[in-house]
C-alpha cells in the first residue's frame, strides 16, 4: 500500500506561510499523506493560469486529492467544491473554474459536492484563508479515505463555473493564436495544440513571420529545440505540453516582444 | 506510530542551498523526519518577522520539533537554544528573540538547554552557518528521541531573550495600532487582536479613516473579505490569524499607502 | 530499510510547474522515494554555479541518486548521462560539466552509461524538457532498484565533458582570486580554498585591502564572522564551505562591489 498523494498548486507564493500551514494542516490530519507542490507561482488570482498548469500537469501526477487555490473571491459567494472525475481523481479547490480543465482532461465530473459547510472545516473559518480552513482540511481527510459525501453536500455538476480556453483560427493561411501562458524564462506558450500544429502546415526548419497587436512583427524559424538556433533568435516550437510555442534563444520572448497573456500572435508562414 | 515531525522556518531563501543542505543533514540523522518548511521567505534578519510567523503558525502545526533560522548574530555571542515547552513541543533556533512569542504561546518554556557545544554539532562547525551545523543536526537528533538533555547544557530560562510585541493603545476615539507583517499581497497585518477588535467597537461595513504617520489619512471601510468591496477600495478587516489589517482589494495596500512594519496607524471610525 | 533518497538540483526555479512535474513522475515510478530539492534557484543556464552548488552540497546529502538539471542545449547533441560514483552514490543529467565536480569530489566516476535513449524515459520525449521525459523517470527508476546497466547503454568516462575551476594565483604577496558564486545575501565566494587560506598568510583581524578589475580599491578585514565588525563594514571570511569570501555585514557586498561570477578579486595585505 501506497502512501495517499496530494498534489498542491496556489497562487499563494512561498514568501509567506500560506503554504507551510496548509502542509501543517493536512499532516496532522492525515500524516501518512505526502504532498507534492505543483507549484505556488500561479500569477496572484490568475484563475487561468492556475488552471492550465493543473490541466497540462495532471497526466504527470499520481491520481490522488489534487488540490488547487487560486481564490480572487475568497469568503464571497462562489462555492468550494470537491470532484471526483472518471479517471479516479479527486479535485479540491474554489468553483471558479480552476478546476474545470483539469476535470474535463481527467475524465469529466462524476460526482461534486459543496464542501463550503464541510464538516471537515477547521472553525473558525476565516473569511480569507479558505485554503487552511475549508481545502486543505478536506483533501487531508479524502486522502486519509473519507468518502466525497462525508466531505459535503451533494451538488449539481452541470452547475460548476467552466473556463473555456481560446482556440486559435486560420485565415488566409495565418494561424490567428492567442498566448496562454509565459514561464519564467519568457518562452511564450500558445493556444496551439499538437493536432492543430499538424494541420497547420508548419515545416521544421522553415522561417515564419510573428505578427504582434501592435502592428510590430518579427522573423522566426519554427524549430525543434532553443540549441536549433544561434543564441539571441527567436523561435516557434512544440514545447513539452505539446503546444505551440514562442521562444528566444538563451534570451526572454515574453519581455522581447512585449506579449500578454490572452493577446493575439498571428502566425504567417513564408 | 506516525514519523516525527519537523517545522522549518527561515530567512535562507530558496534561490541557494542552505535549505535543501539543512535537509539533507536532517534526513541523514534522522531519515523517519518529515520535515514542513513553514516558510523561508523570512526578510533577512527579521527576527520579529520570523518570531510572528512562528507564533501564528504553530498552533496549525502538528507537536514536533520546530527548527527556527534567523540569525543575523551567527558566530557571535548569542546563545544557541533548544527549549521545551508546555504543550511537548521543542523550539531550536538562535536565542535572540525569535523563539520567544510561540514558546509563550505554546505553554511558556519548561525546559531550556544551550545547544552550542551540543554533541550533535556537525564538525567543524562553521562560524557563518549555524543552521547546517548546529541546528539542524541538534533538530534531527530530537525527533530520532534524543533527549533535551542529551542535546545540550542546562540553561536558565529566565535569561533567555524575549520578543515583545507592540501593542494598540486607545486615544480620543481612535485606535492607535502598530504595522507587524506586510504579506507578498501587500496586505498589512496589525497589532490589533481578535479582543481589541471587539473591543474597539468597529462595525462590519462602516466607514474608518486611516491616518498615516506622514499625516496623509484615508477613506475605507471595516468589511469581512476582499471580495465585500470593488476592487481597488481599501479595506479594514479581520484577518486569517484574527488580527486587524489593511488590504486594497485586488490591489497592494503597503505599496499604495507607503506603510512599513512597525510603524503606527490611526484607525477613526467615523 | 530507509526509503532511497533523490536529491534535485536544477534551474527551473519555482514559479512554474517544471519541479513539480517531476516529483510527480519520480512518485509515480517509485513511491517509497523522498526528494530533497537541494535548490532550484541556480542562475539559468548557469552550469558552472549548479556544479558548484551540487559539489559543496553533496557530502551533506544521504548516499543517493543526485539529480541535477541546468541544461542550455537540452534537445540538441550533449549527452545525458547517468554516472556511478566511488562512494556508492549515483549521479544523473545532462553531460556538460555539472555533475563533473561532484562526481570528482564523490571519489570519482566508477561506471558511466548514456540515458538519452533509456528504457526508462516517458514517451514522447520532448525536446526541451528531459527533466521530466529523461532524467526524472531515470532517476526514480535508478531509486527504485534497476541497475545503472538497465538505465542505458555503457559509455567512455573518459569522453565526460569536464569542469575546471579557477584557481587562485599569488603575485608579489597579492592573492589573486576569481568570484564563484553569489548568494541570496550577496556574500562574494571565491576560489580560495580552506589550505590556500590557509597558505596565505592572512591573520585574523588584520586589513586588507580588495582590489577590483575596475581599478579601484576597497578596505576591508580578514574576520571570522559577519557580527565581528559594524554594519555596512566589508569583511572578508572563511565560509560555511571553507572557501574564502567577501561579505558587506548587514550589506550586500557583490551590489555594493559591482562584482560578477568569475571575476578576478585581488587580496593584498596591509
Amino acid at each position: 500500500m501506497h502512501p495517499p498523494v496530494i498534489t498542491f498548486v496556489s497562487d499563494y507564493g512561498l514568501d509567506d506561510d500560506f503554504v507551510g500551514v496548509c502542509h501543517g494542516v493536512i499532516h496532522a490530519i492525515c500524516p501518512q499523506a505526502r504532498v507534492i507542490d505543483l507549484t505556488h507561482g500561479v500569477r496572484r488570482h490568475d484563475i487561468g493560469g492556475g488552471a492550465l498548469i493543473l490541466r497540462q500537469a495532471i497526466p504527470y501526477m499520481p491520481v490522488g486529492i489534487h488540490l488547487a487555490v487560486v481564490d480572487p473571491d475568497v469568503g464571497a459567494k462562489r462555492r468550494a467544491v470537491a470532484l471526483e472525475v472518471g479517471d479516479g481523481r479527486i479535485l479540491v479547490g474554489p468553483d471558479n473554474g480552476l478546476l474545470w480543465p483539469a476535470a474535463q482532461a481527467a475524465g469529466g465530473v462524476v460526482d461534486a459536492v459543496d464542501i463550503a459547510s464541510s464538516p471537515f472545516r477547521l472553525e473558525p473559518v476565516s473569511a480569507t484563508f479558505h485554503g487552511r480552513d475549508i481545502f486543505a482540511p478536506v483533501a487531508a481527510h479524502l486522502a486519509a479515505g473519507a468518502s466525497l459525501q462525508e466531505a459535503g453536500e451533494a451538488c449539481d455538476s452541470d452547475l460548476l463555473v467552466r473556463w473555456l480556453e481560446s482556440r486559435p483560427t486560420r485565415r488566409d493561411g495565418v494561424l490567428v493564436s492567442h498566448a496562454l501562458y509565459v514561464d519564467r524564462f519568457g518562452n511564450v506558450q500558445l493556444d496551439v495544440a499538437h493536432e492543430d500544429i499538424r494541420s497547420s502546415g508548419l515545416k521544421l526548419g522553415t522561417a515564419v513571420v510573428l505578427e504582434l497587436p501592435s502592428g510590430r512583427s518579427h522573423d522566426a524559424t519554427y524549430v525543434r529545440t532553443f540549441a536549433d538556433v544561434a543564441p539571441e533568435q527567436l523561435i516557434v516550437y512544440e514545447d513539452a505540453y505539446r503546444r505551440l510555442a514562442v521562444a528566444v534563444s538563451n534570451g526572454n520572448a515574453a519581455e522581447q516582444l512585449g506579449v500578454r497573456i490572452g493577446e493575439e500572435l498571428r502566425i504567417r508562414p513564408q
